[in-house]
């Protein structure tokens, strides 16, 4: 059966995934919720430009139409 | 039980936030409103630019489809 | 009580305003309408670039999609 | 009263305006029409790139969303 | 009487008109056909950029939302 | 009569077509469907960039907001 | 009969594609999902710049309005 789109963030809640932005630059980050337009919550989440965290960020909301990606992170990178 | 996106905003009243906006400009300040399109208020607030306060303004209304992400910032930085 | 994004510009009228326009333009000018849209009708306006005023503009018209944000400016600065 | 948006371009039917377009171009010309969605008609049209006229144009249908601003041109400039 | 911004394209049926793009090309050609979108069917087309005809092209359907403006061209510049 | 927009499409089902897209690049192929956003199928496709061929496709989805002009293509150029 | 572009992606599940961003990166794996936004999800995925694999990502959310083009991948290249 194919995965609908929103069920990769629905598994994803409270687990590490990775959003790249437009523009290039990616948090990592726990899911901690989302909406259908792709706006995410991510705790502990860390801003990386250029694969170096240059922000520790406690909570972030995204919006979605910012997102080019987003992956589940199981182990780190 | 997971965060809604807009629920990071309503939590974050009065308190003061971190705007990033498309373009790399970025606001801080206290959020003093929002809407659906996360248009959103800030008073008190700095405009900064490369880590630096460019302007400092008492209100202002920013656009949602300018922003990138929204953070609370608990402490300061 | 929180303030309505929308409520700024509704203080705001026949009062001094800054807009910032994407691309990084600025009007300074008595705030003289607005929609939803955030379209804004500007009066006595200057159009500024790099900080220096670039034209004068009895009346102006701007689109609410190339706002970036817009201040309340009480006493100039 | 404040003033409607869509009031500036009613008031300035058959009167000269400028049009600043997204990307920097701008035209001058009468304006002899207009929809909601800012799509605007000029009749005796002067597409003026830095400051230079670099064509004449007997009418032109400029689409709303390249607009930024229009202004009326009361005596020429 | 005001002009409806359609009425200049249903005025232009059958007749040469110059496409101006986002990005600066240019179409010329007889427009044969077009949708509340702005999307137009030009046929005996010359794309042009630089002002040079780079290419000839017998029928062209030309999305609304890439479109920057429309000419009519009564004689032929 | 005119011609509507989608009907250029109608027309060159199962016939080569030229599609340029935002950013520069083309594909060339067979139209094998379309919808109203202007979706396009190609199949026996080619990706051209600069005028070369860069790679071979059998079939390919081409989003329509990519998409600035859709050309039937009778002989060949 | 023609082919309506969400077939291509229907016939492409479990397959694999390639999926072509704005911004010139791409995506190589399986199809595992999408929906009418073209929102993808991507399993065993590389994504590849310039050519070369810069990230291998088990499984991956892509956003839409984010892609140029998706095309089946039948024997690898």
């Amino acid at each position: 059966m194919p995965t609908r789109p929103l069920d990769v963030l629905n598994r994803s809640l409270k687990s590490p995934v990775i959003v790249r932005l437009k523009g290039g630059r990616e948090f990592r980050g726990r899911l901690d919720g989302y909406d259908i337009h792709m706006n995410l919550v991510l705790v502990d989440a860390e801003e990386i430009q250029n694969g170096e965290v240059v922000r520790k960020i406690g909570s972030v909301l995204v919006r979605g139409d910012t997102v080019v990606f987003i992956s589940p992170a199981p182990g780190g990178d």
